[in-house]
């Protein structure tokens, strides 16, 4: 994001008293994640010290709604005094203790036994992870043993899509297909295979919904055959690809694919780790959602609203009962997890994560707010450099163009990275990516609330408009 | 652990009123890092539900002293009420906030800058990760970004040794070398290799140090011949090989393995996670205890006393002003990191274990008891069923062994396994693995609680061994 004045009211918290310090600390001595290289060291960071509700505010006391929330994660707002207590008070009680082997901790008991009780179907082991990419890469080695152990470790390949996000270990990084972030890193791409980007926008479609979803799955059978099913894993999707773009499958993907997986004995899992824990209206998406008992489900960010680092891998019984049934009896240890898996001051926010959305009944506000978002953005489409607004209940996106083209180029680029400056200029954090610029508030937010950020929206749409008009709108 | 009764002093904390349904949870639900497969659901669980200074407490209320220090990690021991405040001061003020591009936060700016001043070198820059084993997978990417930056995609290949443990993403888990964690699961193995374990134990090596060492460096040599210099971006090693059992490498095989990479353009990845922090009496052992500066340390567990998940990578300027030099423009993304990179609180969480080490000069307190606590075990030599004991300073093991047998045989591990059982009885929990007692305890634990540590393992192993004479210890 850029760092400009935004119209915060006066009066406000000031400026963190070392921001200049605090500045060239960052720039001297940080790698962020997703830095551009080719400003490293010279670039003023915007460094946010402080939060409440759905607000966040900055080291120059400049407030801005967070309609990034967090990262897809800070779902029940920030200042939650409810999950700082649980997390204290777990620290107090035990910090940590080894989860190896036969050892555990309460609140990593209690979690995976409620996690059981919200996941679908027969998922009802819970393996704990550090974050998205963890659970993502511990679900593929899952994936990995369960074939093996029943005799076919040839049976390794992963199908994933292009547009894909599942995060940022080697693994991980190697199933994401956002060409965006394909850079000279080292990839595997022996046994990992990208299916076409499954997203349908109605609105600028030349197909019909029928027609692409026919499309879709020609497409995943035809790479199923030529990898051929006796050397498939799993196939891993997020139920909406999120970071790739907010995009929506048709409808029916979710099934089709579901029982084309279960044709070939490929797994299924589902990367739930931006659309559980309440952003499309429900715990998970998969089958309140989209009608699908997936084999493995990952989860994370939500899970503990961001307060903590924690994700895990939801396990059905039929495959957990094969590795037990199958263990080899010389060598019966599940090799894998973390030292911090199920970190209990982590798992204690989950848990009161968890009771605060339940008494707060969060899920059935976002079924109830979701469509309004929905419909507020879309009104946006009357604005002549919105190429498209699609989304699903508390996640969507903005697409920008420069009247007559279409898709990623520079000049869509710079046209929106121009809006995203002004949002930030306005006091509206969105997540800016190729044309994109990206929402999803925290759930607790009102009415109100979304009305602020498409009204934020609307000007910055509008100013940058103007420039776009005014010809100061520069490639790249 | 087997869960047996220890001689906790009476009338201290009761058992938890939950622990039977605890305990049916954990069996129903859980898939713990680590797990046996061929008791999932069948057994259970050591639940540990309390702590203080350098003990903990389960579930049935009985009290160990924590040899393992949670798993090599806390350090500064148990209910240290400086970090559970900065933890939730923390997290009332900004739980989170997206740390990717240009957007940062306080604590993990500042103990960016912190962690640049403790390490060795020009080792300057600061990765953020979510614990080891992502810390490890970035740190190994890193090093396929540079070369491939500096026009050598080709040089992507990784050095690890054999009983090497670095965590367990598929690329972590790929480059751990533990035979006894090789199992089904498929690994990295056309880019990944193994150079032979270089643990040296002078008290029962036929060799000399200097014949180890020549031995090793020639191994060492031709592998990089074979695999083609060009080839390969990396080393990754542990100082002390820690979950692999405790190996300490011949002097002088630190410096000259860091030379030979230098001269082969590998870059040398010094895995801290478990030296780190002060286990070998300073904040980095690399270079205070070993003499060298590498590319680039991994760090986590100690990072925060394992009070909250975090690892990082720090990056010598070298590798990180390349990478800025030679930043694709069209695509100058980093894409690398996790949502939970620089985690706010965990970052404040680490930043008081800083402050608190520094204040009671923990470094200071280690260099003081660790050869004390080194020379006490060594006096376990005198047991006929200890085979070896080695370690540097607060990080040991007892290698158990039937007279006459040596290494890990079925005899040996079952002998191994009854100690660590009469150790748990006897209210120390050490760390099982294969036929060693590894054992690793908080920082903070003084000549007194040495002496309890080196009693009870000296009652265990003559009570193994009693059970040994009378036949009594099974195989397997
Ligand atoms: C769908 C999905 N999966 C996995 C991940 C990776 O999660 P993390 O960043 O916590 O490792 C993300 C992160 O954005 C994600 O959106
Ligand atoms: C040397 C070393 N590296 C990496 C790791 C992996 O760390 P984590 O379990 O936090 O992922 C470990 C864990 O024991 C370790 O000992």
């Amino acid at each position: 994001m850029t760092a400009q004045q935004n119209s915060a009211p006066a009066g406000q918290a000031g400026a963190a008293p070392a921001h200049g310090p605090l500045l060239a600390k960052d720039a001297r001595h940080a790698l962020h994640p997703w830095a551009d290289l080719s400003t490293l060291g010279k670039q003023d960071a915007l460094v946010i010290t402080g939060a409440q509700g759905v607000e966040v505010v900055d080291s120059r006391g400049r407030r801005y709604i967070d309609a990034i929330g967090g990262m897809w994660c800070v779902t029940v707002g920030y200042g939650r005094e409810e999950l700082v207590e649980a997390m204290a008070a777990q620290a107090r009680r035990m910090p940590y203790f080894t989860p190896f082997g036969d050892v555990a901790n309460e609140p990593a008991i209690e979690l995976a036994a409620q996690l059981a009780a919200l996941a679908p179907g027969d998922l009802n082991r819970v393996h704990f992870t550090t974050g998205g990419s963890t659970a993502v890469d511990s679900a593929v080695r899952i994936a990995h043993l369960y074939h093996a152990a029943m005799g076919r470790p040839e049976k390794h390949h992963v199908l994933s899509r292009v547009d894909a996000y599942h995060g940022s270990t080697y693994l991980a990084a190697s199933l994401s297909g956002k060409e965006a972030d394909r850079v000279r890193f080292h990839y595997e791409d022996r046994w990992v295979h990208h299916l076409e980007s499954p997203g349908h926008d109605p609105d600028n479609s030349p197909l019909s919904a029928d027609d692409r979803l026919t499309g879709l799955l020609d497409g995943m059978e035809a790479a199923i055959a030529r990898i051929g099913p006796e050397n498939i894993a799993c196939f891993v999707a997020e139920p909406v690809l999120a970071s790739g773009g907010v995009l929506v499958p048709p409808p029916g993907y979710h099934r089709a694919t579901r029982e084309l997986c279960r044709r070939h004995d490929i797994l299924y899992v589902s990367d739930e780790v931006v659309t559980g824990f309440g952003r499309l209206g429900h715990f998970f998406a998969s089958q309140d959602r989209f009608g699908i008992v997936p084999d493995m489900i990952t989860t994370a960010k939500g899970l503990t609203s961001g307060y903590q680092p924690l994700g895990a891998v939801l396990i059905s019984d039929r495959i957990a009962d094969a590795l037990a049934g199958t263990a080899d009896p010389g060598k019966p240890v599940f090799s894998n997890g973390f030292t911090y898996s199920g970190h209990p001051v982590a798992c204690a926010a989950a848990l009161a994560n968890i009771e605060l959305m339940r008494r707060e009944d969060i899920c059935g506000h976002v079924r109830d707010v979701g469509p309004y978002f929905i419909d507020r953005l879309r009104e946006l489409r009357g604005s002549p450099i919105v190429h498209a607004v699609r989304g699903d209940h508390l996640m969507a996106c903005v697409e920008c163009r420069v009247p007559g083209e279409s898709g990623p180029t520079p000049r869509n680029m710079a046209l929106a990275q121009r809006v995203d400056a002004y949002c930030e200029a306005g006091g509206l954090l969105v997540r800016p990516y190729e044309n994109l610029c990206i929402m999803s508030p925290p759930l607790v937010v009102d009415r109100a609330g979304i009305d602020r950020i498409a009204g934020i929206m609307a000007g910055a749409l509008a100013r940058a408009e103007a420039d776009l008009r005014a010809g100061t709108v520069a490639a790249g």
